[in-house]
């Protein structure tokens, strides 16, 4: 019988090959008494030099291979190798204790991933993973050991590892490697992220077990399923080859409808579009074929650096995504900082419910300066393709109309300096607070376009963090009560006769999908892996029938009857 | 010209007479070293002995004024003279250091004052003001100067003092004192607590500049504005006499209104009722008339304790309030803490964003135990009058079931071990999360009365954190967004043939009372203080002409709008 083992799907896809177990065993140096301190130390630095040599290469392949800012991990990978606190206290050990190079190094790594780990924070803890990769590689070259690679393998290999470092990962060769498990890690760690970027299916945190699983023996990874199969049976084999030829036309498939129109089965277009956090995003977004960019958050141009951009930094962002989208509709949302995300440089005051606070557009009428030299970014970049300007968090109307003043303005600054700002820019706003939503019918005459923002809808209804695992079961995409408020936001948009679209979670959902195109949503913005299969359902789906079907889900009362309905309606 | 002061308004009214500076000096004696420290110890314990008794007195006079919750105070201050800290430290001091009982006793207290103060908060610099009233206590039997009192005041006077402490306020002559304002303090500081026990007009926190009031000087003491006039002209003098006049005449007028039914002027029968946290609450509830309980916030039972209270204890406080309503209804909200309230032998886990939180209901859900001993006490005192049992911060219908589940067990098993349970108990739920507003028709169905909690609804609707003073612009009760949630329950109430009742502090807002009425609530519960002005002003109001009003305000954009309209509307 076949063992199987569980952990997180952090990237989907079925593969059936033989396990390799990878391991940078942890060299354990000797406390030995060295004569010349300096050549030692000279050693130590040439073995420096090397690493940042090798480090350097691999930095080049994975910017040709994956881009640049997946490339970015080894430029920090290149600092730590010039970082005092690591480099001149091994130095310094060397010539204080008189010890050899390789005691030196260990001791100061231990002594840093020590330290790095009682900061107990996650950004931290994969810091220590860097510095780890980093010293095992000049480690290599002190002993003469070779640094364990995966650059070598040459045969149909799944990888078992403990957790795959940047330059694990960045070495792998897709020709042979169809995935990999590890036993530590989450959906955010690194050697997830980087599976979903090369598009090889994977799970982490499959816990330690995992050790048990000899090299060489034959398993099924199903990343869709989170599961990891052990010298299956030859049905179970059989099964697996099915299910991966299954998945695997289907991917096809899907592929083929990137460059087909998203149309209902009865024939009305919608709009699926993607969400975005980076310039990084964009090719993802057009391999999907996505009928424009619903959701550009811009918070992230912010983030990771130490001063704000300048607009001259931000105009080139905003003008190359809409360059790059040629024309289709790109939904820029305006500077969304607060909540739980901070930014070191900018001191806001620490608040208890941080959720209920000073976020977003309420952030930004009170630091009218950052706002303004987004906006300016914004409007020059407008004449570079079909700009929407987004505001998020917005409650009351007197919000709306004090941002729009501020925008007015700038425009007509800039074109008494004579800058070119399109005529045509779509002006909305985000309605992810219970009372904006409440009073949509208001708002539909003051705006363009209206993005319903699930995710904080819903946290806002339920009174719920969508953060905190105790009151996880009241995020409720299909509750009733939601499906209300998104209705009566549609609703509001028709009469007026402005679209509505949504840029949360539930806009891909696939049980969610009909309703909402029941209830009348123009446009539909999800992670770019999404549109896809989205497009799909939606070919398969009459707006007329669920329309009505719709109307049926409003009436119920709790969140079950919902899905189930919903489930039942759509397979048959 | 007169001189004006402004302050925090801690206690309503208007009082007119000759300011009295009080101030007890601080004594600062020599140090002096004593030849026979035992001699010296018994002379300190004398005066121990003397201030105890004195303390006892002034608890006994407060206890029969003020009741035994105010009296307690006192108890704290003889705990204080049999504190080691302070009491052994001084002893210490005098046969250690050979030193005078006066000069130990100052030096010990300042120390301790001093230790208290650098903890930065405010319950503990209540204690610190403890502190030194009782240390003056005992200083003034030592030293044989008298311990300044305001007890021998003999003619009408205004107290104008740096602050008061327990028992200065404890020994207010009502008969000539007509007021006081001090220098320091806040509306939640024991002083403020005292003028409104009292019932004397008071303002706190009125600054240093205070101390330039002479002695004698005449002055105005607005309270209802926070503002006190020194020196006034005699043409505003005459103004506040007739302002006095008119306040006092209506107040005299408000009273008679205590025994009066709520009845609107077309006749309609309301509940003005009131809020309540404790039993000490109850006399105020039926001085002013309220036509019964409409919310009592349990949590206060289980605060300030270092244990749960017990089913007995529970029963009996349950029971008290029961009976001394006498038939009226009470509405006796079950456990709700968590968000902001603390109990610090509950070890809950820290949460980023506690109002999003596990609180309330789904608290008391994942902590049986706790909910089924505080359903069994009131189930076992249903039987003493009219009992309502509520439930607060329901989502969804799930918890509502789960949590009539739970209460039916614990009914039926009551009934199995003989113990008699009212036939007559209501069971009903708060409204005070935006989802559980839009789904009120389902819920209706499912309880005998709804309770609008407009202080969360509208933090939640508006996604902003009542207590973070920099989103305090948007808590707007009536935006037009909260109004119609408001109205959303009212009407789900109405058609399921059910209550809807209010315990927000809208309930007793004087603007928001006429479009509720028009709305068709039928419960309105606000702090007892409140009932008879909005007796008054349901009896000059027309349920069927607020009912076409409402509509109209129902249908604006901002709460400026609604405010001004209503504003307009209930004058004329």
């Amino acid at each position: 019988m076949a063992n199987t083992f569980t952990g997180v799907a952090a990237s989907p896809g079925i593969a059936i090959a033989r396990a390799f177990r990878f391991a940078n065993v942890e060299y354990t140096p000797e406390r030995q008494i060295i004569a010349d301190a300096e050549a030692e130390t000279a050693r130590f630095r040439s073995a420096i030099e090397t690493a940042k040599n090798e480090i350097e290469e691999i930095r080049q392949l994975t910017e040709q291979r994956l881009g640049a800012q997946k490339a970015e991990i080894f430029e920090a990978h290149l600092f730590l190798l010039e970082d005092p606190d690591l480099v001149d206290a091994v130095v310094d050990k060397i010539s204080d204790e008189k010890v050899n190079a390789e005691y030196a190094l260990r001791e100061v790594t231990a002594a840093v991933v020590e330290m790095l780990l009682e900061l107990d924070n996650e950004m931290v803890r994969e810091r220590a993973a860097d510095v780890k990769d980093v010293s095992g590689r000049v480690m290599s070259h002190l002993t003469g050991k070779p640094y364990a690679t995966l650059s070598g393998i040459s045969e149909e290999t799944i990888i078992f590892a403990e957790d795959l470092t940047p330059s694990d990962t960045a070495q792998l060769d897709l020709n042979y490697i169809r995935g990999f498990v590890t036993e530590i890690g989450s959906r955010t760690s690194h050697s997830a992220i980087m599976a979903r970027s090369l598009e090889i299916p994977a799970i982490v945190g499959a816990g330690t077990m995992l050790a048990s699983v000899p090299d060489g023996a034959l398993v099924i990874l199903d990343a869709a399923e989170g599961k990891v199969l052990v010298d299956p049976s030859e049905q179970v084999l059989a099964e697996y080859r099915e299910k991966k030829a299954r998945y695997d036309e289907r991917r096809e498939q899907l592929k083929r409808l990137a460059v087909q129109p998203s149309l209902t089965a009865d024939g009305e277009h919608l709009e699926l579009a993607a969400n975005i956090g980076s310039v990084e995003d964009l090719a993802k977004v057009l391999e999907n074929g996505a009928d424009g960019i619903g959701l550009f958050r811009t918070e992230f141009l912010y983030m990771g650096r130490s001063s704000f951009p300048t607009e001259e930094e931000q105009y080139r962002i905003y003008k190359h995504v809409l360059e790059k989208l040629n024309g289709k509709r790109v939904v820029i949302r305006t500077l969304d900082i607060g909540g739980d995300k901070e930014l070191p440089y900018l001191e806001l005051p620490k608040e208890s419910n941080p959720f209920l606070g000073l976020r977003a557009l309420r952030l930004c009428l009170q630091r009218e300066d950052l706002f303004r030299t987004q906006l300016r970014a914004l409007l020059r970049a407008s004449t570079a393709g079909k700009l929407n300007i987004m505001f998020p968090m917005i409650a009351v109307l007197s919000e709306l109309r004090e941002a729009k003043r501020i925008l007015a303005e700038e425009r007509e600054k800039l074109q008494q300096e004579g800058i070119p700002v399109s005529d045509s820019i779509e002006v909305g706003m985000m309605i992810e607070i219970p009372a904006a939503a409440l009073s949509a019918d208001h708002f539909a005459k003051e705006v363009d376009f209206f993005s319903i923002g699930t995710n904080d809808l819903i946290q806002y209804t339920m009174a719920a963090d969508r953060m905190n695992e105790s009151v996880a079961y009241l995020y409720q995409p299909y509750n009733p009560s939601i499906l209300r408020l998104v209705h009566m936001v549609i609703k509001a948009g028709q009469r007026a006769g402005i679209w509505t679209g949504m840029c949360g979670e539930m806009a891909g959902d696939q049980t969610a999908i009909p309703l909402l195109l029941g209830m009348g949503l123009h446009e539909f913005s999800m992670s770019a892996g999404s549109v896809l299969p989205a497009r799909e359902l939606v070919s398969r789906l009459s707006r007329k029938e669920w329309a009505e079907l719709a109307e049926e889900a409003l009436a119920m009362g709790t969140q079950e009857e919902v899905k189930q309905f919903v489930e039942q309606r759509s397979t048959t």
